[in-house]
Parts: structure tokens; sequence; C-alpha cells
């Protein structure tokens, strides 16, 4: 038995999220028959987390177990020529078997991409959420700061969650700018040592608000004493969130 | 009557290209439905050019002739909800009678997108031509000089165009390199007084063969000097393609 750890993205757009499901197509369906394809192994194969329907992925990590002879290298080529166009395989490694994708991982890394243009662009729709009023981005970075370190993100989570605690240490938040074309981007990103259910999603929606002037900074100190996710923002939409890096 | 000007976005991966068509959706038709649900006009729309099936557009520009009482900016928001989300009106003005999309065009920049890196970019596979070997930019830019001026660029033409002359200038063509994520992206940009049927994508794809170093740098002057399609490179894929800009 060889235990292998893969480093993969996804387009999120066309899959109805990671996990298989009885209706529609998911990303560990996709890989799982390709696996099956190239080295004739039937196996489940295991995410360092799901992502929901939309969402991206530029570095998920995958824990999988085979028999095949294959090197690394000719598996990465043989998956690549099997998955669709809208998966792809990077990187594929020998790992301990100890190894566990969701368990062994010590921090992850999200990013969420926002356009803040009057003007809508055609080309991300799929890829950033656009709201068409410029966020004051001043405001969002020192709400961001007071999310920054460990504390109990309960007002962050969504229901149907079954994590046995909500507390989290987020390492860092960061809001840059970039422009392209004539488009004014918003490049969130944050790491953590672990996210709650939806906890990306719902902090940028909150982080939104207070960009909108609609809640001051002083309100993310108000959230997270509630431990009420009635209290937060909305939940951000999911195609503008992308799985970045997760560190083992 | 009002004589309009407009300038559109439109991400053309989901269209069979910028004219109405009897089979498949047209961004014309698409824009012509909007303004007969807009303003009850019934009329035919102008462009600066036909784009192909795939090929997108930053600044496409448009002619109309409207007798509504509506404004510009008025007109631009009541356009953009009622259009799909892959077109997008960016701007409208109010233009002298003589102004005509086509003929008015003094010059016009593409910007055509690839991507050189061995791995697949999955968030780009409708947005660049994705080429799995590294291209020798030096090269590339070496043979792109000899192109820049006045030339006779028959050989840089498909069948089926029905230009008088095939004498055009290029005043610039530029490539450059550029990081995002993991991906290894490459820019190019060509600016022109007028451009002869795919004479973009055939440039281009000569330019990839020169990259590739499977042909010399002076093979171009061969090229240009035949005056024979053949003797070209390949036509890139429409999908690498951008109308960027139009100058009247």
């Amino acid at each position: 038995m060889r235990f292998l750890k893969a480093i993969i993205s996804y387009d999120g757009s066309r899959f109805v999220g990671w996990q298989v499901q009885p209706n529609g197509r998911s990303v560990q369906e996709e890989i799982e028959k390709a696996i099956l394809a190239v080295t004739g192994e039937s196996i489940r194969v295991t995410s360092s987390g799901r992502t929901d329907s939309g969402v991206h992925a530029i570095g998920q990590v995958l824990g999988m177990t085979l028999k095949t002879k294959l090197s690394c290298q000719a598996l990465v080529r043989a998956m690549n020529a099997s998955t669709p166009t809208d998966v792809c395989f990077h990187e594929l490694e020998e790992v301990d078997e100890n190894f566990h994708a969701i368990r062994s991982a010590v921090r992850k890394r999200y990013r969420y991409l926002i356009h803040d243009d009057r003007i809508h662009d055609v080309f991300e729709r799929h890829y950033a959420w656009q709201i068409h009023t410029a966020l004051n981005l001043e405001k969002m970075r020192e709400a961001a700061r007071l999310l920054v370190g460990t504390h109990d993100f309960a007002s962050f989570q969504s229901a149907g969650s079954d994590r046995l605690t909500t507390e989290r240490t987020v390492h860092d938040l960061s809001i840059e700018e970039t422009r392209r074309d004539r488009f004014h981007r918003i490049n969130l990103e944050i790491e953590a040592n672990g996210f709650l259910y939806n906890m990306v999603r719902i902090i940028v929606g909150t982080l939104v608000e207070v960009g909108r002037e609609k809640k001051p900074v002083s309100w993310i100190d108000e959230i997270l004493q509630s431990g009420d996710r009635r209290r937060a923002g909305q939940t951000a939409p999911p195609h503008g969130l992308y799985l970045l890096h997760v560190e083992y």
C-alpha cells in the first residue's frame, strides 16, 4: 500500500461541491472515477475539507491509498489526462501512513475576491463577489484587525456544523486592492488554524457591511462577544471563495 | 434622432460571436433584444467589427440610432438590467451623425493571453490559450519587432475576408509576462490601424512557433514576403483573444 498526498485545483462553478452527492457532479466523484480509470482501483479519496457548490480551490489537499506501481509523476500526468478540464492535479507525493488530509492539517489559507466597481466585470461573474458600490477599505482593515488572534468564533458559523469547539486562531487577515483593466479588485486573504462552517464567508459578509459604512468597526467586538450568528453579517456568496493553501 | 456610441464588454465563451446568426446566441441579438425591451425601438446595432465565437471584448464599440428621451446614464443602467450577465454596457455618449462604428475607427488594440505552464489553470480554460511547454519570450519579442510597421499582411489573413487592401500598419506589438498564483501568463498586445480577418490569431500562432523554437526569427520575413497564408503558423484558438480598445 502507498499513502499519497495530492495538491489539486478546481473551478467550483460547475460542481455541487467537493463531496459526492446523489444529484449532481462533485469533485470527489470526478477524481475517484479518474483513479479507477487510471489504476483500476476503486477507492475513497479524502480532502482537507469539503467545499460548497461554487467554491473554488487553488491548493486543495487530498489523501489516498493506492496499490499502483506508477511513479508520482506518471500518476499526475495520467490523472490530468483523465479528469475533466475544471479539475487539475498539481503535485503528488508519498507520505507517511499517519498522514490524514483533515486531521493532520495545522493551518489553512483562503482567498475571497470582491469587485467593488459600479460596472459589472463579465469575466468574473463566477469568480468574484461583485458589489456595485465602493467599499471603505480602511474601515474594513480596522475591523479585520479585531478578528486576528484567538477568539470564540461561534457567531461566525452556520448551523449544520459539528465542530467540538468554536475557538479558532486567525493568524492573518489581509485586505489588498489591485486594478486589472478598468476594474477595482479586493483580494481578502485569511489564514487560521482551522475554520468553522462558512466562517470565511460570514466574516467577509460582515466586513463588507463595515466597508459599506452601514455598521461601525466596533460592531465586530459586539458580534464576537454575543456568540450569536444572527448578530453577524450575511454569508457572502460562494463564488468569490478560494481554498488557497493547507499546511501540515 | 439621436446618434449614440456605446462601449461594451462581453465574455465570448457562450456566444456564437458578435453577429446575429440563425443558430445560436449572438451578442448583437442580445443587445438588440435589450434595446427593444428598454425603449420599444427595434433597431440594428453596428459594432467596430465582428468577433468570432469564443472571442472576448473589453472595449467593443457600438453605434446606434435611437429616438428615446432617456439620458445616457439612465440608458446604461437600463441596458445593464436587461442584458444577460455576460454582456455589460460601460459608457454611452451622443455622437455626431457622421460617426460610423467601423469606418470611423482609426486604430484598434487587441490582447491575446497565453499560459505556458506545464500545469493547466482550471480558471482560465475559456480565457487563455494554454500551452504546456515554456516559450522563449526573447525570441518571440525579436520576431514581433519584425511585424511592427507597415507591411502587406496577406499571409496573416484567413480566407473569407473582403478587405480591399492587405497593407496594414502595426503600431505596437508588446509581449509582457506576469505571474498569478502558480501560473506564468503571457500578455501579448497588438495595436494597428486595422486588422485582416484572423490576423491577430495567425500572428499569435506564428509567434508561438518561434517561442517553441520550432522556427527561427527570420521565418517572419519569409512569411511576410511570400504573401501566402500557408507559410504562416496556425490560427491561435479564439478564447485567448480580447478586443481591448478602439480609437476614433
